[in-house]
């Protein structure tokens, strides 16, 4: 994934010229907390943000230009570089919004912390349930109901709490990919009681088929 | 995990007498865009954004009684709730910070966008080794070759491509699950095709044991 595919398009931007009190009636309207500053071919040459405007209209300052940040100072990334490098940039800096460059220096979007959030909790949210329909259609010879009794089986083995395949069923119906990581203690630890539970119905269904 | 896992213990609150302007420079000096306004107990009782603090320096308001939101319009949440319900709600409104109160209405602490970018970011960025690496413990009696070499398989059955075992080692060292999961075109995809992996190593296995 693109930084281009997670950016806001409908940033605002504002000029040097600009007069500190319309952009933070700018600001106000839009609820942005930042913006960058562009000159005439829409380049990055500043950023404000609203701190920046709260001490211009304290101040009494006039113009953008003498409340803006120089662009030597702003994190930003290119639309072309990976998603992952603004995650990493936000979460590093603390930052709630990061300006996008083309590779003309352009600003072409603005990424936001809270759209972040959304796409990153995207893969949290996912069903435990789709994980054991994608596993039951990849094992093939092996049904549904066989997947839960073994899934059941290895659930006992490992907390010592019995459980009716049913009732293993109706929990990873409910549950999130998300609180089964953290229930389990990791990723890495979820995947190992996975493959546990195909390890079990793949040593049944050689063992049935070897009858 | 918890929402008082998550959230940032060390906000700033300012009262309803507080004026504006001091209020602004508090904001500034810590550089937090939004501030929960609480009594004298600490209870929450309305929640200022640098946009109200900036139409309060506008329009020449005094008081932070007169700019703030009243509490009922603040989302907010309890510090036992589920982290994953401040996740959703900064999502879905789209915040950059949510107050989170204990059980008598107290502010204790404020979740904050980029916390959570932070967060969430932690779980794209394990390194697949990591989870062949629990696997491979897990299934005893196959050795880390035999698991390499069952990928390469299982790789060049996908994709067609064929890609020696010290190469597909060399990628999972440093593609993150992250990275993977785009890669192969989901969650459930990149599970399933470990359970491909899984189920050649096993098979493979049983057919030794029995010789």
């Amino acid at each position: 994934m693109k930084v281009k595919e997670i950016m806001d398009k409908e940033f605002i931007a504002v000029s040097p010229g600009d007069r500190v009190v319309d952009v933070s009636l700018k600001m106000e309207k839009t609820r942005k907390f930042t913006t960058p500053v562009v000159d005439d071919e829409g380049k990055l040459v500043g950023w404000v943000t609203s701190f920046d405007v709260m001490r211009g209209l304290r101040d009494g300052v006039e113009l953008v230009s003498d409340v803006m940040q120089p662009p030597e100072r702003i994190v930003h990334v290119n639309e072309n570089d990976p998603a992952r490098l603004a995650v990493l940039e936000t979460a590093h800096h603390k930052l709630v919004s990061v300006p996008v460059l083309d590779d003309e220096g352009r600003v072409v979007g603005v990424v936001r912390s809270f759209d972040i959030v959304e796409t990153l909790s995207q893969l949290y949210e996912i069903k435990v349930y789709k994980i054991f329909e994608a596993m039951n259609s990849e094992l093939k010879g092996v049904s549904w109901d066989e997947l839960m009794e073994a899934a059941a089986i290895i659930t006992r083995r490992r907390t010592g709490k019995r459980i009716k395949p049913k009732e293993y069923e109706e929990r990873i119906r409910n549950s999130t990919f998300g609180e089964a990581i953290w229930a389990t203690g990791g990723l890495e630890k979820f995947f190992v009681g996975l493959i546990a539970i195909g390890e079990l119905v793949i040593a049944r269904k050689i063992a049935r088929a070897r009858k």
